[in-house]
């Protein structure tokens, strides 16, 4: 890619920012309100005054090219030095495209649980923003232990969420799922499984989860918006049950 | 300044580095063995494989003017979509400068407590990261109550630090700081006070330190590489008492 921004962005100085990852594909971005909903909450939680006609404007001319992962980056743009008042100029937005792949849907998925924790208390626990260090490092721990990704507990030790994904667990009939108090992001996808559910059968529950509980779950499953559901089928090291998955995934699949 | 970077460095999509600020004054950069140590030990800690000459080479080319704040960055680079492997080409090596006045010096800083909390239990709780959407919340949270900046606790309620400095508290001849298992950061003017402290008669002690003790304090101070010492004269409106500490910042500027 030749677009650049100034090193005095404030999303490459102090990961001032928000962004959001969709994907592309029959002529359309999945879930596009609700994506671009998310992201204008998130900057305008965290104070950016974004406009949707903005963000609308950028996804369509980055449109050139499907399937495609598209991701759209919000920053406060550049401005004096110090933390605040920010008293920036335009809000910065960024949209990128890569190739995606029918493939990477529902690929299993074996896990570690990262050492380090997600704080729940932080004010961005459930805003996607640029600071995505704590995670990278957690991803390295998970590849250095040759798992696919990695479990990340809260600071009270339960269950989070993944490094790129929200956590669910199949436990006698019911799918449990941190509650954003617990400090995973609000995923689309999230989202969508907790509406499709009840039509298929499962109650949903979100609340705290020990991550003790997934040895004895019936599935243990990842969400996000580029590959759907993804079965996890260990956690350090151990085999975790594989409950049958098909009919939410397939319920997924059919509204993109 | 019209130096960019590009977008898809990880610096600017992932919060995927690290910086360091500094004062240049008087023909050198204050501390600079220092600085540059950190910010070399904190980019290979992450896994960036900088060089110090790419980060010398950088700063000397930057020094332009004086007195002036000298911001050096340290990102990843660019690389494939992906948190782990990350693939990168050459890191990025940004050095920007700012004007700096001696009038910053001193300045007395009016305290509120931040609402989020600081993760001492994060891989990244002792780098200076990318990472600042959080404290720059905090100082919003400040601004908006009039104050100068605010104190963020831990995820246990202890003292971690200011949005931009360290903090101390003189308590019965004992100058007390957090230890950086509490989460703060390795500030290159805190290392200098706990150095320079015993020869002027301070015990200095790096333990937890809870946010009520500071109410007691003979003095509360916060330090960073800009303002060197800076009393605080309240807490959330509370008046603080303002213990003698000219000998200290006396000590600190003799080193600058």
């Amino acid at each position: 890619m030749s677009q650049t921004v100034s090193v005095e962005d404030r999303g490459f100085t102090l990961g001032d920012g928000v962004f959001d990852t969709a994907l592309a594909r029959d002529g359309a971005v999945f879930a596009r309100a609700r994506h671009v909903d998310r992201l204008l909450l998130a900057a305008h939680r965290i104070g950016i005054a974004v406009s949707r006609d903005a963000i609308e404007t950028a996804i369509d001319a980055a449109l050139t090219m499907e399937p495609a992962i598209i991701r759209t980056t919000v920053t406060r743009g550049t401005a004096a030095r110090g933390l605040w008042p920010a008293s920036a100029g335009a809000p910065t937005v960024v949209v990128t495209t890569a190739p995606w792949s029918p493939a990477l849907v529902g690929q299993p998925a074996r896990l570690i649980t990262a050492t380090g924790r997600r704080n729940e208390f932080s004010p961005t626990a459930n805003l996607k923003t640029l600071g995505y260090l704590d995670h990278i490092l957690a991803a390295r721990e998970a590849a250095e232990a040759g798992a696919d990704d990695a479990l990340i507990l809260n600071t009270r030790g339960r269950v989070a969420c993944s490094t790129i994904a929200n956590v669910f667990a199949l436990i006698a009939g019911r799918l449990i799922t941190p509650s954003l108090s617990e400090g995973c992001l609000p995923g689309i996808m999230r989202a969508l499984v907790i509406e499709a559910a009840p039509s298929l059968g499962f109650a949903v529950e979100e609340r705290p989860l020990a991550p003790q509980a997934l040895a004895g779950a019936d599935a243990v499953f990842l969400t996000n918006s580029v590959r759907f559901l993804r079965p996890v089928t260990a956690l350090d090291g151990m085999p975790l049950a594989q409950g049958d998955l098909a009919a939410l995934q397939a319920a997924l699949l059919a509204r993109a």
